[in-house]
């Protein structure tokens, strides 16, 4: 059975792209605030950048938004994907950005009813549960996880860059180590079936190198370029693994906001694609 | 404007009850699989136990595993419970637990979902990103928020008890603290406005203690007692207030699975309220 990043990096090498095409309706971004526009917003964006997209990543609290009715439209959402995977005779991975965190029976329930209902792929969660509250969401290694290590929100330095001590150690390292940097390597720890990533926003280079260099294999889903203005190069520089691969990086409005959608998703894939083949040289 | 916890305040004197009804509906436990089945779960659930709830917690997760039948199921339970309080004349506060956690504009979305569609008063929320993934939540100081600080499951300790340095200390507080605990000072230091609470397991009396001692003015909401055996009277002991307020337990399969649910429930208060005057004395 094949891992989660193993299709994730079939589907990277199919369409030479690491972007990821975030589904975001935001009430503000639609015509009418209804479902119905939120489903027809994605289904749009789908159609015109699937060509382009290594994955592409809904954000759930935008169909939640819409209650029961946003829910049908989110599964109606990933449908398209999946008919477009088809079309395209190449599986792309759908990452479904919940967030979400709990434990025993919860978390079985929100694994249940993000991967068999839903039909997601992947699911980005939260890690200050610990382990236990993770495992559901693993049992089945075609399915992948990417946990919040180090967000680009200035609340992350509230938590996640706090000094810890006492918990894993990398080789050799005795000082304390930023909660983040914990993180990543229990996640690195707990890869045992290569389908645990990094969630390590792009806007802080030294963040994401130091991330990188604790969790060489992994990979990381890094938000911060396009809209959030964070620089491409540099990104690019701090967390790609020495494969050329494992960094996976999610425009939204970069993209949906743009005169021509599909144009715009070509473009950042290019971009992306260009320095990084001009530093595997 | 009053805040969340003077509804929960006043709610804890009419009824004289510190327990907390959880609504998990958890498909093992349902005649069919069905958003249906799980609803009338709940709404029996919620008939049989308002006069002796303090507050109800529906598990956003076991609603979701049934897709947008499950959502609106949700939205129908919580009405149902808005239905009983007036029945009652005092209202029951319901705390959607969900353990959410995002930046900006999506946070914006998840307490819309959470306060003006589906009708909650107060969610449970995960601090690892910080004071800016909360704010959307305290706005209207009429709803809550419990932090997740300290949970009682064993992956708990991954990062939760690890050792901190360099945070927010208490008064002559110099040695590192264990994270959950700076967790407390933050929230006790960011509720300005009587919205903010914790989620801090009844399982550990020591840690419930530790986080009573930092945060000696917050609610908590301790699961642990009942079907996760947590033992009543050290939990009480451990994580009132000195105004013997301050402490909310949960209680779900307790009683849900009981013979009779209202009966269960009405125990639980009672015995509750016992060992609470017995301290108060």
């Amino acid at each position: 059975m094949e891992s989660f990043f193993s299709f994730l990096e079939k589907r990277v090498e199919d369409c030479s792209s690491l972007l990821c095409v975030g589904l975001d309706p935001h009430v503000s971004d639609l015509s009418v605030s209804s479902a119905e526009a939120a489903r027809d917003f994605c289904l749009t964006l789908v159609k015109q950048t699937a060509p382009y997209a290594a994955a592409f990543k809904p954000n759930a609290a935008f169909f939640e938004y819409f209650g029961a009715e946003g829910w049908t439209a989110l599964k109606q959402v990933i449908e398209a994907i999946q008919s477009e995977s088809d079309r395209l005779g190449s599986m792309i991975p759908v990452i479904l950005d919940a967030k979400r965190g709990d434990i025993a029976s919860t978390a079985e329930a929100y694994a249940q009813s993000a991967f068999d209902h839903l039909g997601a792929h992947c699911i980005t969660l939260n890690p200050y549960l610990g382990k236990d509250a993770i495992d559901p969401f693993l049992k089945n290694r075609e399915k992948g996880v990417f946990l919040l290590c180090k967000t680009s929100n200035p609340g992350a330095a509230d938590l996640q860059d706090l000094l810890v001590s006492g918990g894993l150690r990398a080789d050799g390292e005795t000082r304390p180590m930023p909660l983040y940097q914990q993180v990543a390597l229990l996640a690195q720890s707990w890869n045992t079936q290569n389908n645990i990533g990094l969630v390590v926003g792009a806007t802080q280079p030294e963040a994401l190198a130091r991330v990188r260099a604790t969790a060489p294999n992994l990979w990381f889903l890094s938000p911060g370029i396009g809209a959030q203005g964070g620089d491409l190069e540099i990104a690019l520089k701090a967390g790609l693994r020495q494969d050329g691969k494992g960094l996976l990086l999610p425009v939204s409005r970069g993209i949906s906001r743009a005169a021509n959608p599909g144009l715009a998703a070509a473009e950042f894939r290019d971009e992306i694609w260009h320095i990084r083949r001009s530093m595997m040289r």
